[in-house]
C-alpha cells in the first residue's frame, strides 16, 4: 500500500470551519499526528493510531510522519488554523530538504484551512481591508531586533498587522515591548484588536485604542491586529465593528 | 421576519474547500448577491433570487443587499478565496458607516473562507513558512507611490509578498513595474511563484527565478509569490517544492 502525507489545516476551532477537503483526509487516514491539543480536538476513531506530543517539536513530529508515510501508513499532521501559516508544513519540507533523496519522491498534500487571522476578521468586521501582513512574535527561532525591525517597517508602509503568539512564559515581555515600539511610532488613537478562541464559545474580542492598551491584554492564545492609520471603528448597540478601507488618498 | 445579510468566502474555486458554515448561510439565503462569476460557481436552488452584477460596483452592490436585509431577506453576498482580504466585507462596512444609522442594528455576520494565498501556497509547498504581507496592486484605489512603497519596504523588511491583482486590461504594466523594484532590490536568484487556478482542474503554478522572470507570465487571475531571500526551492521528478524556513539567522 502506498503511504501519503497529508498536512492539513483545521481552522480555527469550530468544526462548522474545516473543509470538506480536509474531513476527507481525516477519514482516510491510519494515523494523526499533531500537538497534543490538535489532536485532542478530533474525535476518535475505531483503527486510527493517534500520536499527540508536545510543543517545540516540530521537526521530531514531522520525521516521525515521514518515516511512517514510509512504511506505508496514510498520515495527517494537524495543524490549528492553516498548516502554511506559523504551523507545521514549513517544518516538514525543512526535514524534507535536509532528509533522504526517498522522502522527495512521496506524496506530499498540504491542506489549506482558516488561519487565525481571517477568523478574527470576520468576527470583528473587516480589518484586513487594505494591505496587510502577518508577524510571528515569538523569538524562539529568530531574534528579536528582526522581530521590531519588521514592525516599524510595517508601520512606515501602514499595513495592517496581524501578530501571532505575542506572549509565553518564557517571553513574558513580548508585548509590551510591542507597546514601546506602538507609542513611540503612532498616535494614541490608533486601534487595536484583541482576539481569543474566536468562532469558540469561549470567544472574546475587545477593540482598544493605543492609548487604553496594556500589556496584560494578550497572552498567547490572542491574536493581535495593529490597525492602519486609516482603520475605522463602526459603533453599535452594545459592540462594534473595525474595518479598514479598500481606498487610500495620499 | 427579520433579516440578516451574510459576506461568504467561496475559496479558491474548489466545491472541496468551502466552509460547512458557508454552505449552510448558502442554503438558507432566500437572496444571493455578488459579482457575477462567483454568483455562477453556485448550483441554482428553487426560490431563491440571484443577483449577479459586474465588476467595480462593490458600494453599490453592497447598498443593494443591505437594502434587502432592511426589507427582511436573508442575504449573502459571494466572494472568492475569503471576504475579508481585497473583497467585498469591507465595502460593506464603508457602505455601512457612510448610511442610514439603523443598519448598524442589522444582523451582518462576515464568514472566513479560504484567501487565495493560502490555496497558493498549500499547493507549491509552505512559501508562507515566516513572516508574509499580502499587497493588491490594483491602483484603481490608491495611489501606485504607496503601492511601491509598500512593496520596497516589504522588500527591506524580508517578508514573503504575495500579491493579488497584478495586471489588468487597464493596466497592462502593473507586473513589469514590480519587476522593476524587485530587479533594483533583489538578485537574481530570488524565488517568485505564478499560481493561477488553484485545487482547479486549470491549475497552472510555476516557480521562476527572479532573473528568469517576464512580466507575460502573469495576468488578473494571477497570485505571484515573492520569496522573502530565505525561501527555498526543493526539486523533485517532474516538479519542485518552495518553503521559508521558520528560523532565521542574522
Amino acid at each position: 500500500m502506498k503511504g501519503w502525507l497529508a498536512i492539513v489545516g483545521l481552522g480555527p476551532g469550530s468544526e462548522n470551519l474545516i473543509t470538506p477537503q480536509v474531513s476527507k483526509s481525516l477519514a482516510e487516514a491510519t494515523d494523526i499526528v499533531g500537538y497534543i491539543s490538535y489532536v485532542n480536538r478530533l474525535p476518535q476513531r475505531e483503527g486510527v493510531m493517534y500520536h499527540p506530543s508536545g510543543n517545540r517539536v516540530e521537526l521530531d513530529r514531522a520525521r516521525q510522519a515521514l518515516e511512517m508515510v514510509a512504511t506505508g501508513q496514510r498520515v495527517v499532521i494537524v495543524t490549528s488554523g492553516d498548516p502554511g501559516v506559523f504551523a507545521m508544513a514549513s517544518a516538514v519540507f525543512e526535514v524534507i530538504d535536509d532528509g533522504p533523496k526517498i522522502w522527495c519522491s512521496f506524496d506530499i498534500r498540504v491542506l489549506p484551512g482558516v488561519t487565525a487571522m481571517l477568523a478574527a476578521a470576520a468576527r470583528i468586521g473587516a480589518p484586513l481591508g487594505n494591505d496587510f501582513c502577518a508577524i510571528n512574535l515569538s523569538d524562539n527561532l529568530k531574534p528579536w531586533d528582526l522581530i521590531e525591525k519588521r514592525l516599524r517597517l510595517a508601520l512606515a508602509a501602514d499595513f495592517v498587522i496581524a501578530c501571532y503568539n505575542p506572549q509565553s512564559k518564557g517571553r513574558p515581555d513580548g508585548f509590551s515591548k510591542v507597546l514601546e515600539v506602538l507609542n513611540a511610532e503612532c498616535t494614541g488613537s490608533r486601534v487595536l484588536i484583541f482576539a481569543r478562541a474566536v468562532f469558540t464559545v469561549r470567544e472574546s474580542i475587545r477593540v482598544v485604542r493605543l492609548k487604553d492598551c496594556l500589556s496584560e491584554m494578550v497572552d498567547m492564545q490572542t491574536l493581535i491586529f495593529i490597525g492602519a492609520s486609516t482603520s475605522r471603528v463602526i459603533k453599535r448597540e452594545g459592540n462594534c465593528w473595525v474595518y479598514t478601507p479598500r481606498a487610500v488618498v495620499l
